[in-house]
């Protein structure tokens, strides 16, 4: 298949738009084929005397469409769709849509890495964690944990958290899931029918919103600004008929933001007034930089579902969160819980409790904490020094923060430009439901250093000084790299 | 609510079906209400001058229809149902059905306990686990375990399983999932859509029905005889248009069935004719006590989906299985996975990948194979011995033995008397579609110590020989205890 465009300079859709409109249709109409390999970057950019970096835009767009896939060190190749294939049983026939388009993350070496929410493993407290791990292997429960257990988890556990949890009460009950993300799974199942409205905030993690995709639900998006979540967009959200709303009040991923008390208190009147159901999502409130700690939803009305986990405040690879609700609330995803995987691996859950138990766990978050704060002071000081022209909102807590690029730049685009300069991040458009927010993009930063924050943050503020002078959309036409 | 129910002695319709009738009827027009206690069965049975077994039977059927539930200690309470409950948030209204109804298992302590297929913690080699487990503990790649890991599975033991497998050719690949169940959750999120047409074995294992039924599949049932899943009966359910087929050839749960290899062969060339895709439910095969292995679907045909696990060769307490699939299946089961849970926990897999790869899986295996042996031997002596006039195929390999009491008896409504006599098991109801199954029961023996199992048996026996003489339709009016 020979690729000729006609790329027209004058139009004011960027040449890299207009390459990736005109592969696009090459896909569609079956001129490039599933599996079909795209030429090299190098290769097309020789061929049609364009920059390279244009080429890669292209590309960028059509994978973050889900048209294309790239694999690491063979070329970009077209996805099957349905409707064409050639084995004997025609697999992207029986198979689903893809439940999650486009989120690819390239991961290079030496490259400073922004684009996941996670803890630093540099920070694991390794030597305290497997002196705990020890003594469970060591006990004399160790024949029943190996055992099937109770899909509601492990006992102790369960009692521990719930002891711990300020704002359980005696109408309340719990559920260990694989980390907050099953949590969300599991609710979305007890809750959900195609159809029902759920009102979520926008920019969105995407393992939420692909969730409740996946299920048929329709999804309303609430604004998040500074003070989080919009109350404006959540009245209008709960006219339409959202049945469920989902919040993260404290250090909102991908945002950062924190919904303030007096909001928080306006939040529980108007679902209630609206008999929706409201899940707090509260993984991140611990991991708190400055400022005092909002209320929880859940102390301020008691129907509230809370998700917590140990994924954020400890180690995401031992897969460990809960639901905190009220009975049969908890009843019924217990059964969807036993549905899903019989249970929760034990032994992890035994290892988290004697870590909790022993006041490991509080002193690993003391120095989180205490780490996050430098790390966010580091992420203040180098916007303000690089970011001139972007519009963001320094979190006082968290994992992540949010920021704007603004002058119509779009993120998505940039992305492979940035990680040649040698950084990546999430671009905004991962988080969208209905707006565009093609301009924003996610910094997690709490995973890295504090100079790798100073450097990536300088390389990003450079990158996008270098496209807003160079207009991002001519970049192949002025040559700029 | 003053219970009279008019009962006739002469009717065809047993009395503890009437009771039982009457009481659905209270229930379901809303004289009973949600969350009201029932008569405990000793003050209902002096009040209508019934035997108290009676009434234990009529309740069996009511909590097995989900319309009750018992709490220990406290009694039986009518279930909540859909448009009536005091709460502010209308919890019963807002969630969905319940995906599991009625499994409720007695665990009484000293109890013979049959209900549950898992193996026996008394042979867990703890002491060798212990070892693999602190080695990983005290690696150098403690860190990364702990860190976010991939959705596909902790590399290592991806690879390990991959050579370890017989079946798997160069076009598959595999994803590591939290057991069988999540992979069954998976696939099912990737193959299946409301309406799709399924064909299972029937008796089935109800994890398996109940994930099809939540996800709005049709079901079709494949009976299964001494033989495995009967030719015809797939026939008829693929020319119904059956698109998917999971089938479980080596000693099935309930039946401890294993379908012969020709048939197997046939199997693969109608599925194939038809069209549709094939799951290969492989987690008991490895337990095989006599006989030669049969040959596995996936090796007769590369585009079967295997599924594999640690729960039934090792410990179900650790969840760990996987899907050994063409490369396009695992792509998207992957992306299942990761919206499900992010990913299976990393240590456990770290842990289970050593205690292969030292060679302590094969030598536990080989131990639960020639305790497996012993055990299957004590169940073909007891049924010999007790179950005169039952029905049964003594399995090769595996956990399971089923029971056809006959007689039109009614293992469910013998449960409750099984129970007060020493044992339990699972009543054949629990494991239908469409066939009602009522006289047919699941043993599961592998669990319990050979003199447990000849004890268990006999018990069964005198149980069945006991309903069998005073008719159990009507032992309240023969004072049957």
């Amino acid at each position: 298949m020979e690729i000729r465009p006609e790329l027209n300079p004058d139009s004011k859709l960027p040449i890299y738009r207009q390459l990736g409109e005109y592969l696009q249709n090459l896909i569609e109409s079956g001129s490039l084929r599933p599996g079909e390999r795209l030429p090299p970057t190098r290769e097309l950019a020789g061929h049609l005397g364009l920059n390279r970096t244009t080429i890669s835009a292209a590309y960028e767009m059509l994978e973050s469409g889900g048209l294309i896939y790239g694999e690491v060190g063979r070329g970009s190749f077209v996805r099957p769709a349905p409707g064409r294939a050639p084995e004997t049983v025609n697999w992207s026939y029986a198979l689903a849509q893809s439940p999650t388009p486009s989120a690819a993350a390239s991961s290079r070496a030496n490259l400073i890495n922004f684009s996941s929410s996670r803890p630093s493993e540099r920070q694991f407290p390794i030597d305290q964690f497997r002196a705990c791990c020890r003594e469970v292997l060591d006990g004399p429960e160790m024949r029943s944990l190996m055992q099937l257990g109770s899909p509601a988890g492990y006992e102790p556990l369960r009692q521990y958290l719930l002891q711990r949890s300020s704002v359980a009460r005696e109408t309340d009950d719990i559920l260990i899931t694989n980390g907050c993300q099953q949590a969300v799974d599991l609710l979305r199942r007890a809750l959900i029918k195609p159809g029902t409205k759920v009102a979520v905030e926008e920019p969105v993690y995407p393992g939420l919103k692909n969730l409740f995709v996946e299920a048929g639900a329709e999804l309303l998006g609430i604004e998040v600004g500074p003070d989080g979540a919009d109350l404006y967009s959540l009245r209008v959200a709960l006219e339409a008929g959202a049945k469920l709303v989902v919040l993260t009040p404290s250090f909102q991923n991908p945002t950062g933001a924190t919904i303030p008390d007096a909001a928080r208190r306006q939040i529980i009147a108007m679902t209630r007034a609206a008999g929706a159901v409201l899940i707090e999502n509260d993984i991140y409130s611990e991991l708190i930089y400055s400022g005092t700690p909002g209320e929880r939803l859940k102390s301020l009305y008691p129907n509230v579902i809370l998700l917590g986990s140990f994924s954020k405040i400890a180690f995401p690879g031992i897969r460990c969160g809960w639901i905190i609700a009220p009975k049969p609330v908890i009843a019924r995803v217990t059964e969807f819980k036993q549905l899903a995987d019989l249970h929760t691996d034990q032994l992890s859950q035994a290892f988290l409790l004697r870590f909790a138990e022993l006041g490991e766990l509080a002193a690993h978050q003391k120095r989180m904490v205490a780490a996050g704060r430098e790390k966010v002071r580091a992420v203040a000081d180098a916007a303000r020094q690089h970011l001139e022209g972007c519009t963001y909102s320094i979190p006082n807590g968290g994992m992540n923060l949010w920021v704007d690029l603004g002058d119509g730049l779009d993120a998505a685009a940039l992305r492979g430009l940035a990680q040649r300069a040698g950084i990546d991040y999430m671009p905004g458009r991962q988080f969208s439901i209905a707006r565009p927010l093609d301009s924003g993009l996610r910094l997690s930063f709490v995973g890295l250093e504090v100079d790798e924050i100073s450097r990536g943050i300088e390389i990003l503020g450079s990158v996008v000084r270098e496209a807003r002078t160079s207009r991002v959309g001519d970049m192949a036409l002025t040559g700029w790299v």
